[in-house]
């Protein structure tokens, strides 16, 4: 089995997209502030956005399950208030929800929360607990800068995440750790500020003892870690100047790296540097680069390419497919284990 | 002939960082205020912070020159005014220079500017000529983010670094992008925010069209281009859905990047994914990473074993040591011609 965990719902029905821009113009409006039920996108709208497209390559590609979550770019926890924010989540996660339903074979959701800048993370848990325990979401994502660009929020070490965590922990979920939109015009959405979170999360966990107040705690850094296997040497090299212990046992039992690596050489690197049990075949499609590559003839995002081309053995290759992500978010191991898988 | 295109001058007597804090103090109370005559370092002194240090290595590791600016932590552009930042940088400048004329054979300056944030870039131009013309410097550091984390400043391809851009062009002298030390809790200085500057600068240059501007504009991306060549296909793949030209032809005839990347595995990524011409070898010795890497024994940022072991070859081995330096350096190519090398 190839489990994906790293998809977004990015084709959402257009109606989506207009209620959200109804929600924005309400904020400042609030006679223009539509209902949650004024959303109607009907079961075979959302057949139709998923067959046609993800479940499509999908099938082309050889992939069996996604771990599914609402459009990263969209979670934009920056724009109005907590309640703004939780509306808005409360959405798009049934959503992802229905999709699982739909297609039990094929997704399996992962929540948004309802983030907003300023706001005690604790306001999150509500949410975050009827994903999990009513609608069967096997991970969250976590954004560590909800203001979209400006980096307001403590570092995650900070205990103002530790709400958060202790939930985490309660009910064995890990949280992939995923910005949203840029508001900062120094920082391109997918071509800057993902990939300098990615970064910026792994670092603040480094310098920290995080992992020693929550051993069980489980994050994954997505788009192959941003900087980090590229630069390991570099980081062992801080840590060591930190008077931290190795990698290996600072972070490597707690931080795990998906596959949206688009080339070769990228997933080449990543599985040379970071240990297998650490990685995650993902693929966010369809996601920010939805081209083909002239160079291969393939899409960018076939990430599955780079992984079966990788020197790696096909018990390794097993590990990255299925057998970490079953390790790393128990409650979908304990889900597919219902179904006899 | 091995040039290393990034030294900082990381180790100058602690008389320079007891003026900077007098000069910290002399923001909220101008009686505090030193004067720049009030610093003062003897040449021996100065001999010896090179000679028992940057020096010493140098020699250890067989580099021969290194094109030395001040100290990049401790630009700290966001540390008071226009005018703090003026006599700051023409303190360090002027250090830098005195060790290129102590040290003619094995340091040539590039310069720090008097970079202040909301500041029109165009105040940093008399410092900037200066270095040029009195103090031969061949290159200029241009921080992209002079608020130190907060990344207040427009894009680098936007109109606000035109005049620095025209004076570059005019000189024939590349900038190294590299930012200064955070004040934000959110980025560690050398573990995120150098590695996130670098990623940043890249993809601002990559959705924009400044070279089309200004064609003969060069800028060397530190750190090994932070997470760019690890996330090559993600960049190529945003390219081609921004209507770009592939990146050779957009971006590498006026990008480079330097090896700064502390394990063996970084290298040989970015000397696969990058053509070698737009590769010059670096150390950033003695910065963030001072440590010996424990799997191999050697010190992490001892670059050229890498090199030395990366599948490149000799011709192209001399480019990153030599060749691509002269080629982005042109004033370090007359300096060396003159003497005859």
């Amino acid at each position: 089995m190839i489990i994906d965990c790293h998809g977004h719902y990015t084709t959402a029905p257009k109606a989506l997209e207009e209620w959200r821009n109804r929600q924005i113009a309400g904020i400042k409006d609030p006679s223009a502030m539509p209902r949650p039920s004024d959303l109607r996108i009907s079961d075979d709208q959302l057949k139709e956005s998923i067959e046609a497209n993800q479940l499509r390559l999908m099938k082309e590609r050889g992939s069996d399950l996604t771990i599914f979550s609402p459009r990263a770019s969209f979670m934009a926890h920056h724009i109005g208030d907590f309640n703004v924010s939780a509306t808005w989540s409360a959405l798009c996660n049934e959503l992802c929800y229905r999709i699982s339903k739909l297609f039990p074979e094929h997704f399996i959701p992962a929540a948004m929360l309802p983030q907003s800048p300023g706001v005690d993370p604790k306001t999150c848990i509500p949410e975050m607990e009827k994903c999990i325990k009513e609608f069967g979401n096997v991970g969250i994502n976590l954004n560590p800068d909800p203001s979209g660009g400006h980096w307001t929020s403590p570092p995650l070490s900070d205990r103002h995440w530790y709400p958060i965590y202790e939930k985490m922990v309660e009910y064995d979920v890990p949280a992939m750790v995923h910005v949203s939109t840029s508001c900062n015009p120094a920082f391109h959405t997918t071509g800057a500020h993902y990939l300098n979170a990615d970064t910026t999360a792994f670092m603040q966990c480094l310098t920290s003892d995080l992992f020693k107040d929550f051993p069980t705690l489980r994050f994954i850094i997505p788009h192959g870690g941003g900087a980090a296997p590229y630069h390991w040497g570099r980081f062992r090299g801080l840590a060591q100047e930190l008077k931290k212990p190795l990698l290996k046992e600072h972070l490597l039992h707690n931080i795990f790296f998906d596959t949206c690596v688009y080339h070769q050489p990228g997933i080449d690197l990543l599985t040379r540097v970071i240990p297998v049990d650490n990685i995650l075949f993902a693929s966010e499609m369809i996601g920010a680069v939805r081209g083909i590559d002239p160079e291969t003839g393939h899409y960018f995002d076939d990430t599955k390419r780079y992984i079966e081309s990788a020197a790696v053995s096909p018990a390794d290759r097993h590990k990255i497919y299925e057998g970490n992500a079953r390790r790393v978010f128990p409650r979908l191991d304990r889900a597919l284990k219902s179904r006899g898988k």
